[in-house]
């Protein structure tokens, strides 16, 4: 379905949840929940963003540290930098391969094809850093899984966009970026379109699952128990599309 | 000022330009008209975000590119790929150093410190391909210059950033990137702070000039005439900050 663009605003509407998510929940039960108490609905036309953590932990993606056993080794490695080293090995065993490891900055890419920090893993400050958090194992399917619950229990079809914050070469800070996507495609590809005065419109490939998901993390943090957003307002293209339509093959990348 | 986040939600309300730009134009007086005419106005807390070539058409960063006389090996490499070797050419001016050149893609980074394609040059197609559009000079001379004409206007102190969109390794499309900052911090800095657990958050510097740009990308385009939006909802701190802030010294970037 070709989209069209509305000229009105969009809105950045944040959901606050009250419980800490834990392993067996339902995301979609707890989300509703959520929207409930804070007297929200879904609109015919929202998009929903979820950080990735909820869905990790949700799904059990919880790595207990003390079971690891980097090598000698990666030890020292990790030991010049202040490091824990059993992090450094499982963000090894969570990658397809390492891109760069130095000045004690670890960069792989995860099975998923992700280029990131430490293969994406989180430690928890919850537990003195005993336990690990490890990405959604197919965060496109974790989105479709959630969309279909939501659609059962609202009727309607609603996006859904899991995201992570990850670091870029050559910038500072971190922005949050699209790791899994269900019911919309990540792409905006104008490339044809015509401008207002009829001119063709050249190369320009949008990645609007990443700016969705840059917009939710102005209103989600961690700070405000606030791990999803609505987004609601923007005209996006329904379609099949998951993450890998927003991954560069590595053939055409430069960097690597 | 120490920054206070509202649970409420942000909303991205864009601008409608009537007219195009062209050199010499007053952006504050061409933004104030649009904005009267689309019955909007600015409130406190709002924060400006504009598309750099409005700017850069304003400060006349037009280049005519019958003027430019790429060599010889330039344009035998421009032609393998259908380049027009004048604009690489012209890119070449434009930066302090090539970070890759290879398959018909040019890498700079710009001589404000941006890793871009081309050097951020746009070609218009409104006159086939006969003008380059730069960047502005400075865009955060610019993001200023806007901000005290606005402030003389309005009465109100409004943060601006100035975008454009470029690539990123590893992904695919094109995403907004703050060039330009006036008025309020580029990075948000969490280190240190309590999530509602009362644990310390690890590591967290967030780009957040980067995500509201992004953010901004989603209402602003070129098939609508939308140059310009508003943030509105948004805590951020203000303070004396530029775009340096959003750029990794090369000594600690791993992807050069």
């Amino acid at each position: 379905m070709p989209e069209k663009r509305k000229p009105g605003e969009v809105r950045l509407i944040p959901i606050r949840f009250v419980d800490d998510i834990v392993p067996g929940d339902s995301i979609a039960g707890k989300l509703l929940d959520a929207m409930r108490l804070n007297r929200q609905r879904f609109h015919v036309g929202d998009i929903l963003i979820v950080k990735h953590k909820i869905i990790s932990k949700a799904e059990n993606r919880f790595v207990d540290l003390t079971t690891i056993n980097p090598s000698a080794e990666l030890i020292a490695w990790a030991e010049q930098y202040d490091l824990d080293p059993r992090v450094i090995e499982l963000a090894l065993r969570e990658s397809r391969g390492v891109i760069r490891r130095k000045n004690g900055v670890l960069i792989t890419e995860t099975h998923h094809g992700f280029i990131c920090a430490n293969s994406g893993i989180d430690v928890s400050n919850v537990d003195g850093g005993k336990t690990a958090l490890l990405l959604p194992e197919n965060a496109d399917r974790s989105a479709a899984d959630l969309r279909i619950a939501l659609r059962r229990q609202t009727g309607l079809a609603i996006p859904v966009i899991i995201t992570d914050s990850f670091g870029r070469p050559w910038r500072e800070g971190l922005t949050e970026f699209a790791i899994g996507i269900a019911g919309m495609k990540p792409l905006r590809d104008d490339r044809g379109r015509r401008d207002p005065r009829g001119y063709k419109l050249k190369a320009s490939v949008e990645a609007i699952a990443d700016e969705l998901a840059c917009a939710a993390g102005l209103v989600c943090g961690k700070l405000n128990r606030t791990p999803a957003c609505i987004v609601r307002g923007f005209s996006y293209t329904t379609g099949i599309g998951g993450v890998k339509d927003l991954l560069r093959p590595a053939a055409t990348d430069l960097f690597r």
